[in-house]
């Protein structure tokens, strides 16, 4: 069975969502379908979307767990799961997957990295993309948690430790 | 993006499975995958590895939503949701359909083949593959309910049935 | 800890719906309530109104595990627990309930049934009630399945069977 | 209808979990209960057992939302509600609650304080409890974010804040 990486980050409604946090989503993307993985996300807007189209056009899968309906999924989604959970589906999508990669991300990306953490899934957050990957990945602020996110410093960085892990 | 077909129905512990149940969802399968649908199941034994086996024979997809971990699913299985959600694993599974087909069944069928038809699912049983199929398919039984499973005499039937519909 | 009691049926809209379901229900809440149990449902009207509605006449308490915000319970709802979950809080219901006592009832009460009789919980159907209830209380219609629901004459005698089990 | 409060916060294998913390949590529970609200929580020992206490000792009510079975909840809790739903049910507390209160707390704490800010809930946050509570009370490290948390000195502000909302 083909390995399923995550990405999670924010929607295309985050102000702060910067071109470096969406070039580095679609080169993420690029190199998990590189590497004969699978994609796996929300199927959404923003990170999600340029993750989707990275993996895309490298010839690889991509998955869209949704909050609702079908349509609601980007275009660059193969496989759509429309749960109908609402923000329960964060919890099918971490799940679901083998690895974690957090690029940029407001609440709901921290709710789905935290979820990650808390299951011992291999969790990586690409310092540099803004939002809460980038405040994870503040090693003083976590020093008293065990688990802990490992830091990249770029897309393939990130791709290669989620390969590397489990 | 595909259409998903449902196929719901015994797993591999039940004693009342017959072979023309199994063979049935071998064919419903290679059906789906003939007509360009993607098989979606619960991802186990029994009926849902009968599907997914003539699915895959026929140059299909197939998904499976499972209960609990990777590990779970049976080899014919391409994408696998491990949900971790036991039970409600059946409601991510019947949200994510555009059609659902049941096959023979005991009282985890009937929960999914109740919430197709709760939800307003195009929902055919196949009469003759045995359990809870075979009972939904007796009109007189359900002449009080407004919503009914649309009945199919074949494998072949149940997929037209499942395209036609939506 | 006290014994929670669910009471799953038909909710307002249900046509079919008679006097003597409505009444059985109120009185199966009376006797749940006496007997020192707690009332859950899916806090909704109908059948589940008329069950808290006993309830409460008795000194009962009452919970409501419903399908999205609190503005959705009936008057006669203790404790609310709005879930946003939708359908899937169907499955919260049965998962907390140390038995469940089906009253007349449809698509999504055969879907609540159809789970409490999956997970092995003692399961009363109310013969007479119409509905699902009344279809499940066929015994010639079951015989090939292993899990069977009781099957009670009265309100009183499906509350009995729901404290004497387990 | 009364308030539902909702208390997150590290369960009892928190090796870092304080005194101070503990104390805390108790007084939460005391004036949640004595302003009228009922104690909702995870169900489960540490802080959520603190806040329990404090409640039932203040004569209030209290519901745990259990991730597994009934079996799973500390003594403090009146009404308990298994779902079965392993780390899914963080979100059913989360849904369920009026205003959430952090004390302390590791990954599974931050899971649903972001789940909360994500829902736009009124959240408060404890200072000086450590964990992520205390992280998420320093205001330079979420100045990016619109939503954030409020920020309690003290237990019975923490109640002040979550009854003062909405």
């Amino acid at each position: 069975m083909k390995k399923l990486i995550a990405v999670s980050g924010s929607n295309g409604t985050d102000e702060n969502l910067t071109e470096f946090a969406l070039r580095s989503a679609e080169e993420v993307g690029h190199w998990i379908a590189k590497k004969g993985g699978v994609l796996i996300c929300g199927g959404r807007a923003g990170i999600m979307e340029a993750a989707a189209k990275g993996a895309k056009k490298a010839g690889g899968s991509t998955i869209g767990i949704l909050p609702g309906s079908k349509e609601e999924a980007n275009r660059f989604i193969d496989i759509a799961i429309p749960t109908h959970l609402s923000y329960y589906r964060n919890y099918v999508l971490i799940s679901s997957s083998d690895a974690v990669i957090g690029i940029a991300g407001r609440w709901g990306t921290l709710n789905e990295l935290s979820l990650a953490l808390d299951l011992g899934k291999p969790t990586i957050v690409l310092k540099g993309s803004g939002g809460w990957a980038d405040i994870l990945s503040k090693k003083e602020l976590l020093k008293g948690l065990k688990r802990k996110p490992l830091i990249a410093q770029s897309a393939k960085e990130a791709v290669e430790l989620a390969f590397d892990l489990r």
